[in-house]
């Protein structure tokens, strides 16, 4: 499956009073991983592919973590992202966050692929992903 | 001038490493203090007000903070917002943080009324503030 | 178990382009939710709790989450959490966010009781919860 | 002076529902690289810095943004730090973003250098900026 590593320094303000990353960052910098993902495995930017396939967006409906080590100000953490399940409508993505080489973060999410429903414009509705789009999401 | 008061306690996830709340914090506080300011005194949500009159938004354009203390998590501050200045198509809004009754943050902000270019739909333009916003907008 | 519920109003910085929140903003949402949960069940800052019982935090160490339904600005939600499970040393708390009445977002995280490590007080781990405050927790 | 540029990539999460930055963000991109310009002038991370020159920090006392034009997810912006003033216990840094080349924020802010107060060592206060950071701000 498709996969994608990017480094980001832990910021001052996206720690607490305890002097660790606030949880709910590490959730943004895994929304951000996985646009990353998903834009890699296509080639293209996100609108692009929105535009092309006809689609409306890859919105998020459920998201877990386990927070195994604190990561603190100024550490530079490795996000390892990988497509772990290809549904029809949906996908998986694990992310793995490295802190000096250990796990310190995991998490999975799960992503529909969405577009207008035929039966009224104005809503969305999950939908089959495009065969190419599945095609490369899978590609290693 | 209208004026708005609103009371927002101190979070812990707003507070950094030192344990005082990270300062962009305060400009999060004061963007939505101003869109309640907005609403309160035309006396509809956001939205209605910006199809009645057909605006775009307010977008903020210049804003500037004075910290002078500090405030901590778990405590409730005061912001007191008040439209500053009435130009022809901007106004200025002051925010004063009140922190157990003594200002910890004071700041001003100038925001413009747009709508769409006449010339070009697809792009936004300052345009003159609607009569009736203006009005509204001094009234104390 | 005891259970606390408080409404929250929907930001335009807690919206993201597509116009609904951005998912990090609710776990951040549900953080304070659990901050305010456990100073309603001890009835103290938990500044206070922590130094009358020699703990050091309730860390988060694991959490998930389902996105049912989308949240919009201006919109003001209700969220109720709840102690849903009671362990020796770990808790878990349930968050339901209700908007206009309907489950929007559905959520579990697990909490730990922390105290200095006797062995080396530079370091933290998991203690046993108090009896006393096991005994508010589980009190409904 | 001191100057530092680095790249941030504005996120999905960075956006508000008009699509672009919200205000708040370019001060959260601002604390950040100011410091990096710190560390940077210093050549050592800011706690390393703290320990050897017995400072508790350097907080920000006064902010002020110009934002000229609009920022969208994706987009790569610029942004250059430069030490614009140094008194005697407090520094001015300018930050320049640019984007596609373009002044899209600029923005100013006043940094104080603080240490323990010698008559009460629970209470931080602005002191003289030591000799040799003052030489290593303006070094360019």
């Amino acid at each position: 499956m498709f996969s994608n590593t990017r480094r980001v320094q832990i910021e001052w303000g996206h720690c607490d009073p305890a002097g660790i990353v606030f949880n709910p960052r590490f959730f943004e910098y895994f929304d951000w991983s996985t646009a990353l993902l998903f834009e890699g495995a296509l080639g293209m930017p996100k609108p692009e592919v929105l535009e092309k396939y006809h689609g409306t967006g890859i919105p998020i409906v459920e998201s877990r973590a386990k927070f195994l080590r604190p990561c603190r100000v100024g550490q530079t953490v490795e996000i390892i992202s990988t497509v772990a399940r290809l549904g029809r409508s949906s996908f998986d993505v694990e992310h793995r966050l490295l802190n000096g080489g250990e796990l310190a973060v995991e998490a999975f999410e799960t992503r529909v692929w969405t577009g207008r429903d035929p039966n009224d414009p104005t809503r969305l509705k999950a939908q089959q992903i495009p065969a190419e789009i599945a095609k490369r999401l899978q590609h290693s």
